[in-house]
């Protein structure tokens, strides 16, 4: 196991109708006034917006709305955000979304602070030390963000997509109601899911050796996750179903299953260049990309993937060739997240197999590779592609 | 699942030689001045004191030492570390050993800031709402108290064991140094692996139905204490296993393996009448207790016991009888203990089967019950004593 450190201070606040004890914990965390952000409509119409500001009212907390966070948040709200924040002396940030909204709400939170242009965050040029408190109030089981000190904003000039994190950005509390999250379309909640599934697999596959703790956790996570994704897909409305994902999908990204290792993560580079370069969702993107990395990969290490198959989805040993016990597992990635609804190669994604070569530049890796399980060279992501482009079930 | 909070704000910083960085936290959680609280005499011997004492030294922090605590830690050295904290003006306490010196370091951290007696909060007749800031260099993995905001003290006067619990008790920081656990006993050892267990089973044995993340999170910790535990009674100085124990240790107490239900208890509410009564550990009386627990109140839920056997010990499940599957994951785990060397019966604990009524009588149940996975009688209490009096592998 290696050195590390593992720090989550965020006040997970779980369960039904807890939104309403918005203006108690705001309180608590010592906010005064307040940045209510969040995305587009869907947070009005559903009475969640209402609820939020009658509790800041009862609390007897001001605050200013400021909406329009688009998927990919943009820098351009950013600043916006930062002018309002200034000019208002507002000193307390709740988010009231899903990942975009979070990010972009932390973006605002470490800018209002900071005497230079936020993007420095972004661009490498600063670290975040400082940062108005952040809270938030979770609508969709994704991205993880209401758990994290991570934040990714995408700069309209050029659409560049960068990131940056602290300890600072971590929410205060996070509000984390299920039932939030009961009118999500089918496919929004499977993308989530998708994207939960990779928070594990991404930490998961490592040459760090003998981390059983970490390993079970993934385990746990993943598991859940298998049983619990199909019954909310059958069933919108299940509430425990949906309780258990939304609250696997915080554990998924707090780092907790991923403390003691090597992770990997090349699978969300890979994505991130297909969901640049076409209107893919990033989990759809991650379900297309991530099992045919482990196609490609899988010979790196089978005994790993064995694990992952008679662990996770409880294949049979074949002791006398591991290898086809590894492949059997990833099959069944694949298929149950064809059984989801997501999509599983270019076609289906929306995308094109003759773009491969623009994918791979845009990946920037040159005559370098991206480090990770197995470092790949550019090369081997031109072939993961081609996999991805041409799987079937 | 039941509505929960979950907040664990605490900086766990893991790993080989890191309690050299113990200067360099307190500073940056705000310590000018330290009260250094630990027990006998093996962290001195062992060097550690020292390391721990150059690093504040470099980091120009000053300390007064108070050593000489017990296990079941007493109210006496709580008053005297109160005064020395007062007098010396000292803001942060650092705790150097196992959860008995962290649990007095909390109350020390407490009473000093509070104008009452320190007894009032154990007593139940105040709460902690705030204290100094206190911190740890975990020695054994155990309790877990480094990572919960919980203590427990022991008044002389009456030999009196009580807890209290806050958020503010929580430590700002715990150093987990794998290292720093090879040189105790194997019988050590095992009781505080023993402990981990209990910890989980307490949490993992509830009537809330369909919490499958904490289920599964619960099993990841058990089935990582069954490969890791053999490991190091085999051979103490194994780093890799030594590390997995610890940090599933600190998991287990979290509570991330028991938000969103009901918990149990019962068996350390039995097992404190034990080690109360007898000079046995903690942990060895939790040995004798918890199976014997287990094997009264299966009925309850046989299914439940199942799925422990077959997830947790790899039982085949029996579908035409899942009792005997339930019995069967009992029967591992009493194997599994006497395995490690913990006694399994009142005979190899050093306890009486004639003194069952008078540790009933201590429970202090009269006519009421014990609530819990299953409600617990005086009655029920006496047939579990008896179940531990006489139990075989």
């Amino acid at each position: 196991m290696e050195n590390f450190n593992f720090y989550s201070p965020t006040e997970f606040v779980f369960g039904k109708d807890r939104e309403n004890e918005c203006g108690k914990y705001v309180k608590q965390y010592g906010g005064t006034k307040v940045l209510l952000h969040f995305g587009g409509g869907s947070a009005v119409r559903s009475g969640l917006l209402d609820r939020i500001q009658n509790s800041l009212n009862e609390a007897g907390i001001p605050f200013v709305a400021l909406g329009g966070v688009k998927p990919n948040p943009r820098d351009t709200l950013v600043y916006e955000g930062i002018r309002i924040c200034r000019e208002q002396n507002i000193d307390f940030i709740l988010a009231v979304g899903g990942g975009s909204v979070i990010d972009s709400a932390k973006a605002i939170a470490a800018g209002t602070v900071y005497e230079g242009d936020f993007w420095d965050f972004y661009s490498g040029k600063a670290v975040v030390e400082k940062a108005l408190p952040v809270a938030t109030v979770l609508t969709i089981a994704a991205a993880g963000s209401e758990g994290s000190g991570d934040s990714v904003i995408t700069k309209e000039d050029g659409m560049l997509k960068r990131g940056t994190g602290s300890p600072a950005l971590r929410p205060r509390f996070s509000v984390l109601n299920p039932e939030l999250t009961m009118t999500l379309p089918a496919y929004q909640t499977a993308c989530g899911a998708t994207d939960i599934m990779a928070h594990v697999f991404e930490r998961y596959f490592t040459n760090t050796q003998e981390v059983e703790i970490t390993d079970r956790l993934c385990e746990a996570v993943l598991m859940t996750m298998l049983k619990e994704t199909p019954r909310v897909i059958a069933d919108p409305m299940h509430y425990e179903a949906r309780a258990n994902i939304m609250w696997a999908g915080t554990v998924a990204h707090t780092n907790i299953v991923g403390v003691g290792r090597q992770q990997d993560w090349n699978s969300h580079n890979l994505e991130h260049e297909l969901s640049g370069l076409y209107d893919i969702a990033h989990g759809a993107g991650l379900a297309v990309i991530m099992p045919s990395w482990m196609e490609y990969v899988y010979q790196h290490n089978p005994m790993r993937f064995a694990q992952m198959a008679t662990r996770v989805f409880g294949c049979q040993m074949n002791f006398e060739n591991p290898s086809d016990t590894a492949l059997e597992g990833i099959a069944c990635f694949r298929k149950f997240l064809h059984s989801i609804g997501m999509p599983i190669n270019f076609t289906e994604a929306g995308a094109k197999a003759e773009d491969i070569p623009v994918l791979v530049e845009k990946l920037g890796v040159g005559d370098g590779c991206l480090p990770g399980f197995m470092n790949l060279t550019a090369k081997d992501a031109e072939e993961i592609y081609k996999i991805a482009a041409n799987a079937v079930i």
